[in-house]
């Protein structure tokens, strides 16, 4: 290793639009672009983990087109300005994503590709995880960090971790789907299982040319898209029917698991998703009560519950692991521990075709 | 009696101005002015029970002068148009009130009193009572309307009936406060115990005369406000130094309880106050799953509750057994079964100087 190792390059991934934190999050301002846990977006958050001009270069943003300006806001407003801004014309997942990102940086340059919608908590646990991961990963692996599992978890993919190859990194034996339940307290029992947060350190390069090998449609789409790319500044525009030509897949299944030199660093960071209401209120600062509450919120004799308003005064009285979350043309009612069921919630008001799924907030 | 009887003067009291169904109940928009049962707001409900003009003179309506244009508007929405628009400069209960319909009715009229916010379901019982009242009520007996009671209910003050007086009308034997639970039981089981309504019938001069004798301030004061009164067309604004300068007391204490030719004709009519979110719930019109749903409600997985909205959609999953009030800039959430509850965060809205409470609608 140099005294003066290369920078790292971040790329992050902007591209979601989930539905699970409605009806705060809607296609138009989905999860990353929303301040869930602090007074800065998960985007904003996101950013600011990478934002150390010692060790970071300016990120690659990977987003929908249609937040372009919302994303530049938010950057900018915490001092950050994109290296790219590539704007993807439709959501192809992560592969096709993260292929964009790599032929836009030099070959031989590290990328951390981190999602956007996810909390880290320490982050110095991170950086110090990186720093272990760098090695591998100038060697040419491709590099997942293995989050620590809290909980026997079945919303995650699993990663099973094999022999050591260094410092704080083993090779991966094995990635393993969203268990059931008592395959997942096996795997917390077990003890060399982490959860696949999605967070990756690669040389550009090494994932072309997995790419090339195990997903050679997505690489070609890509590297066509931006052949025909049209740049305005920093921001890109891949040819949108070269980019829709693209096999939609996630990196996990495009190359993680079919590649051959894989590694996992694992690490305990504090680290959270945000996929649902309920992960929300597990991570929120709570009152005596293990209330968690965000807005105009007047709260009487309540407890457990999650109360969340972006517009009204909401006012509870006498109830306890509720979930409450209001917006300007919407609220969310529901018992804490079931905040999957929102997909319903959703899917019915598809369903109806009812104007307010996306209706712009005030 | 004769064939042609002299009609009866419906008098409609408008000044409450009550907080107990906030969020949707407000001092600009108090409940009677709501549309809480029926496409019609509860006052036009209560002017169309009294609009046979075979039977009924146009009403003498008295209300707070901040309503005077919504509820002209209202009343003209039904064809109603009242003979006198009585607009109270302060509040002063409901003595005072009845007092400036009676001064400003003819002396030997009968005047039907009747609150502006109550439910009956079966106007036709009504009607009857009514009549079966008319003639006590013309030799000068003050008649109120006992409501048979559903349920040992403690929430209202209950009237014993006493002797017979004739068909369906008998000597009030005393008022009782609102009783504790055994209590209200026990008045259950005896069969002589009605509601009180606060619905009346009785001669101008009658009241007046029982008035000077029992409450003279009340009635020195409301003449000295109407002596001095300002009209425009049928709008009578009285003096507001001079009623203001009245006590204020509510007819039952200040004149009923204390006369003494007092009569109830009891009358079982489907009548609520709908004194709460619990009891609009009952009275609604329910689903299978025992909800009550009004405006845009998504409902999946829920039962025994009220939702209503009349601003955002409002999507509720796997609740049950809640009371759920959207407006434009508030929402209310509580259990069902503890609806009174909501004057606490009434309360504690005034106390924090809550600006929404008052806020208009959109």
């Amino acid at each position: 290793m140099s005294d003066h190792p290369a920078k790292i390059s971040p790329v992050i991934l902007s591209g979601g639009s989930g539905t699970r934190l409605w009806p705060l999050s809607r296609t138009g301002r989905p999860k990353q672009l929303l301040a869930l846990t602090h007074a800065e977006t998960m985007l904003q958050l996101t950013a600011r983990r990478a934002d150390d001009a010692q060790r970071f270069t300016s990120p690659i943003v990977v987003a929908n087109a249609a937040h372009v300006s919302q994303i530049e806001t938010q950057l900018a407003k915490v001092g950050v300005e994109p290296a790219s801004l590539i704007l993807e014309p439709v959501a192809r997942n992560t592969a096709p994503a993260i292929a964009l990102a790599a032929l836009i940086a030099e070959p031989g340059s590290l990328l951390l590709v981190m999602p956007s919608d996810h909390v880290i908590a320490d982050v110095d646990a991170f950086r110090s995880a990186i720093e272990a991961a760098v090695p591998l990963a100038g060697e040419g692996w491709l590099v997942t960090f293995g989050i620590a599992p809290q909980a026997p978890d079945t919303g995650y993919g699993y990663i099973r971790a094999g022999a050591s190859l260094g410092d704080r990194v083993q090779r991966v034996d094995r990635f393993v789907e969203k268990p059931d339940r008592p395959t997942a307290e096996g795997y917390l029992a077990e003890g060399c299982y982490f959860w696949n947060g999605g967070i990756f350190l690669f040389r550009a390069d090494a994932y072309l040319q997995a790419l090339d090998m195990h997903a050679p449609g997505i690489a070609a789409a890509a590297r066509a898209s931006l052949e025909q790319a049209r740049c305005e500044g920093r921001r890109v525009f891949p040819d949108a029917d070269a980019f829709a030509a693209s096999p939609s897949d996630s990196i996990d299944y495009a190359v993680m698991e079919k590649a051959d030199r894989v590694a996992v660093a694992p690490v305990d960071m504090g680290w959270s998703d945000v996929g649902s209401w309920d992960a929300l209120h597990e991570i929120a600062m709570k009152d005596a009560a293990d209330n968690a509450h965000h807005g105009e919120i007047v709260a009487i004799d309540t407890s457990g519950c999650l109360i969340r308003s972006d517009g009204p005064l909401v006012a509870a009285v006498g109830v306890k692991d509720l979930i409450v979350i209001a917006t300007g043309d919407a609220v969310l009612i529901m018992p804490r521990g079931s905040s999957q069921e929102v997909k319903r919630a959703v899917e019915e008001l598809k369903k109806t075709g009812h104007v307010t799924l996306d209706r712009p907030s005030p």
